[in-house]
């Protein structure tokens, strides 16, 4: 991805926020790695695709850190925040974070990793994300004309 | 429930945020309605936890309209409202908003519900809310100490 | 629904049966109500489309209450019982009553909850019952015929 | 098995019956075998319980056979027979019919199974049924004097 | 099957090998039947679909035994075994070896089963295996050519 | 990990191999990353916990690459190697390749993946692997004099 440039966008909201369950448990009874990697990859997906392509493919995750064991319980939320974003394809940094289940429910960071998405078409080939930016901007043209 | 009380929290952020997978479907091709429910409940037991007890159970659900079918690719968020609070417990209101998978992803209300939720002890029993809470404030107050 | 008239149906038999299971456990480890929202939403559809039309959708459920907690191992029948029946809706009553895991295995109601369901077209457009109906009577002469 | 003596018992009502769902299938789009042959043995195990003892294991499956395929919401009815009884060991026969989705809904013999269940103990050793029948007996004696 | 001809293959690996998951277990705590099924069932779809079919659907399954309980942790391999082959079906007995979770992690069978596959076309009719070797082995050739 | 020394370990058989399901797809009906990432963690603790510790937690994961998409059908093969070995932690790397499930079934490697595990204690603290590996020497023994 040389053709990256900078680009920062401010997190309010959650990709995604989910409460663990007892059937996400690996042998050691904490919550199976795997199962935050699914939402971390998703919460990444939804980011993406707020650029403006519906059909993105994730190509590459890095930097993964788990920090913290995650329990049955926890309510997590998975910030997402695109921090490079190339003509094709974005990088997107995910926080994880776990609201505790017991009280005085504090809040901890439990995971981080890095994703790259591709902006692909129907027979799944990458497109430059300009091209959907535009059509969605003619989009929301279209809308507020209703 | 003769001893609620008016109550009323803004809402800011969502209780749960998921995207929906092929493997939540039913027979039309559509979500079905059981996992939307099973969020519904999960969301209503994160509010009322944050009322001061970790213990909640549901034990009652009504309302629950479902307005617009909700489709794979659809992020949704389950938006919580404490209604009304009693001695023992909290009547909560879910709205859940479909972001449609397809640009320009529009948002759209897609069920409501209400349900209520009693706090309980370790044997299952509905404890006063206001218990939690002063012993939420104790905890609060000694965490500030650290 | 100013057009529903009185109906009843005897039930005889459940329109679902289940044992319970580790996974469908909540972080109490009792089973998580979402997974018995998802199964009175499934005996409900099972009752609604037996009126004559396989396709229907939920639109409402109301009166959801959780009498008694159920655990791991009880095996849940639901019985969706027909109360009203009007033009293109048919309000179902689901009770469900679970059968306990450990001798003597008693018969304990745990559940009861009221849907509204709606036949629909392939369009997702209400349809009367009644052309089911007959639909639906055509149907079994011509088998009687074979 | 030597020490089994012909059993019969009538079935009247399904030791468990399930929608099938989209999530559910194979590669082929039809119901997966596996999903079928997990119900089989659950249904066998709800049986064999039934003979008094809660906790029992299954040791054999034979004549499996898939009469026909099953498809995306049918709703599939497990019933259960117990064919022979000896001290330590049940064997039972499950006959699984499907109520087909589509208008007529016909019901269809899809698969049958026989199991082989033994009552074990805390400690996973077999004990005989009769112990367990007597103390069901008492169980039964005691609850009618309440 | 009276077209059966003796037929032999070495086994150096698994079909299918996997770690068990607490989301797997029964009422009892240890791994629950139906799941072995299900892998036992894909184990030997995936050897038979090595003869050279694609699509294979499983029409019995027989002498199923399990010899020793599985726990969560545990890796279990399903070995596949082509025993006999005719003309439209194949026998294939599958062999499941767990390899415990606590060190030193020996291995042991727990369960062996037999199961008959049956070739079909995309009619769900059964079509020989001979023309699916025939056609393999063509794409074998045009496969080195490349 | 500046206390890691070279390790290679040859590869012959997978640590995990899986046939993908339709319930494995996401919104563009291929396999769902996050279900691959799942199996890539898992992979990589059975690989982990073969180094002598039964208790394995994953740190980090990086370099992940998703090369090829992976469909239903598809029998995926997750080889481990492990990389480095150092006092606490262990570098492994996972090589998925997938078996097609149309003929003529060719294998393509479909995602990589490096992850590093800690050993860890009842406690949940780090522990040197090599104690755990006199300790895996030590039950070696024994086993031979029975």
């Amino acid at each position: 991805m040389p053709d990256e440039t900078p680009y920062s966008r401010p997190v309010h909201e959650p990709a995604i926020r989910v409460m663990m369950m007892p059937r996400d448990t690996n042998a050691h009874g904490t919550i199976f790695g795997g199962v935050l990697l699914s939402y971390v990859d998703q919460a990444g997906a939804i980011a993406a695709r707020k650029l403006g392509c519906a059909r993105v493919v994730t190509v590459a995750m890095d930097s993964v850190e788990f920090k913290h064991p995650v329990f049955v319980g926890d309510v997590l939320s998975f910030y997402a925040e695109v921090t490079k974003i190339g003509r094709t394809s974005a990088r997107i940094r995910i926080t994880v974070v776990a609201e505790r289940f017991e009280p005085p429910c504090e809040n901890e960071p439990v995971t981080t990793a890095e994703l790259v998405y591709v902006a692909i078409d129907e027979d799944r080939k990458a497109i430059p994300f300009a091209e959907c930016r535009i059509q969605d901007a003619a989009t929301a043209a279209a809308k507020k004309k209703k």
